[in-house]
């Protein structure tokens, strides 16, 4: 909407407004689970505050393509159990053993291993019933289309498949194509599902899907990239998660494998392309534009 | 379906060709599936044999409500997923801690922790896979009433919060009312929902899904009971698992409150309610009915 953006789009105003409203709905999505132990698991880490991206880039999709926000709420709330559960799970001691997340301990150092893993599993299986039963106004076939993209964006061929490899290479020396693989799965594909999501609740056409898939691909590899870049330059304290955490457990990153500043304008340059790539919608595309600039000049 | 059982249903012949169609196409419901070795640990557990119970009762059930069998296949094959995915994740040292499956070692007794966590996530979101894009021949608004029952069944309102509460009460004197909720939420609600799914994808009435559902619960509860007698009275050898473990743990057991006989007479008691539910389809029922009964009968 470069229209719009000179005419004064207030993206602060919008991503706060857009936060408020993912909170409320996160918050009263998850009242009648039992047992109450459960419950509290789930809660915690799912209402852990954080940027609430995936579910607003759900929403600015489905407006994007020309539809009603509230009707992807549902969505977007079951796009961010998807992403919690995945947190709850790497951060296990089996996995990435980490204490920290958003500045609090993580769910199994609360709850314990166990509730930790089931309240991930809660979360996973909750993400698709939010779809399945809780979308109303939404035709059938298009929330089949999101169950279809949640479960693809969410298993193998996303992120259980991008953690593996990512488990698999620790320690090892990695390339460019396969440090890009991890990260197009266990980070991309869900922020994709996020965009598509949102434009098939919408009915958006294949040309406009296609087009978010390159957004989304772009974002997403920065969003990387960026988390990377942080790791390295940022304080535990900004990040609210333990820093320095990728050179410690050996991990290879863009900044190792490129340098700092080669690492930041590969991620300028994956911006590029994704605002590019939307430029047909430009007049409805304010939000989507300016989060992506968001992605890339984030401090946490 | 009596008639056809005094004119000879092979009740034998039946579950045999259905658990061999199972098997197949649990095979082949894994092809494509990325990294090499998380699709390794998928197939380890999933393909290990068992009964197959779960999926029989999926096609058994669509068949009963008039559909073809193979419509209702994807979803038998999720539904497996499902059941895989839980045995995997209760089996977790975190959890119950089992080395032994099905006479062979547990999925992270082979391929580590991490891997079998992974794993279990994976063969949950396949599951979702299964029904919305692997389903051909199905309308949309079916397929979205089994996401939903799969969702239900396999998450906090059912699989999940039934090991949650099981967890909390090991070591703690139980009553029959919890010891119920347990099953009815463990083992009861996935029971519960191959019977469904199997007969929304045949778009049966209301009247016949509740029905089934009161054959599930009996079913569901009578499985239980024998599965507490078995670990009780079989040898380790037979059941292909770790026998005593009940005890071991001091997990209460139906024989534990009630004693054998009296969990005998209950499993009989619950198994009658069962198929007498289906008396009105009785003419379609023969391969339910048998299996309420192979499940009371059954030694493993």
């Amino acid at each position: 909407m470069t229209a719009a953006v000179s005419t004064g789009f207030d993206f602060a105003a919008y991503l706060e407004a857009a936060r408020r409203q993912v909170e409320a709905a996160l918050d009263a999505s998850l009242g009648p689970e039992r047992p109450e132990s459960l419950r509290e698991a789930m809660r915690y880490s799912l209402l852990a505050g954080g940027k609430r991206l995936r579910p607003i880039l759900c929403l600015a999709a489905c407006e994007l393509a020309g539809g009603e926000a509230a009707l992807a709420m549902p969505t977007a709330v079951a796009l961010e159990m998807v992403h919690t559960m995945s947190l709850i799970h790497d951060d296990l001691p089996a996995m990435d053993n980490d204490d920290l997340r958003r500045g609090r301990p993580t769910n199994h150092k609360v709850y314990g291993e166990a509730n930790a893993i089931l309240a991930g599993d809660a979360l996973l299986t909750r993400a698709f019933e939010m779809v399945a039963l809780r979308s109303p106004g939404v035709p059938a076939e298009r929330l089949l289309a999101v169950v279809a993209e949640l479960s693809l964006a969410s298993g193998a061929p996303g992120l259980v498949g991008g953690q593996v490899v990512d488990l698999e290479c620790e320690g090892k020396s990695v390339d460019l194509d396969t440090l890009e693989y991890i990260h197009l799965h266990k980070t991309g594909a869900l922020l994709r599902a996020c965009v598509l999501c949102g434009a098939q609740i919408a009915g958006a056409s294949s040309e406009l899907l296609g087009a978010l898939g390159t957004y989304a691909r772009g974002i997403g590899l920065a969003f990387q990239i960026i988390d990377d870049i942080l790791d390295v330059t940022a304080s535990s304290e900004v990040l609210g998660k333990t820093a320095g955490k990728d050179l410690t457990a050996d991990k290879t990153t863009y900044p190792k494998l490129l340098g700092l500043d080669e690492s930041r304008r590969r991620a300028g340059a994956l911006v590029t392309e994704a605002k590019t790539a939307l430029t047909p919608w430009s007049d409805r595309a304010a939000p989507l534009l300016a989060l992506a600039d968001y992605i890339i000049g984030r401090d946490r």
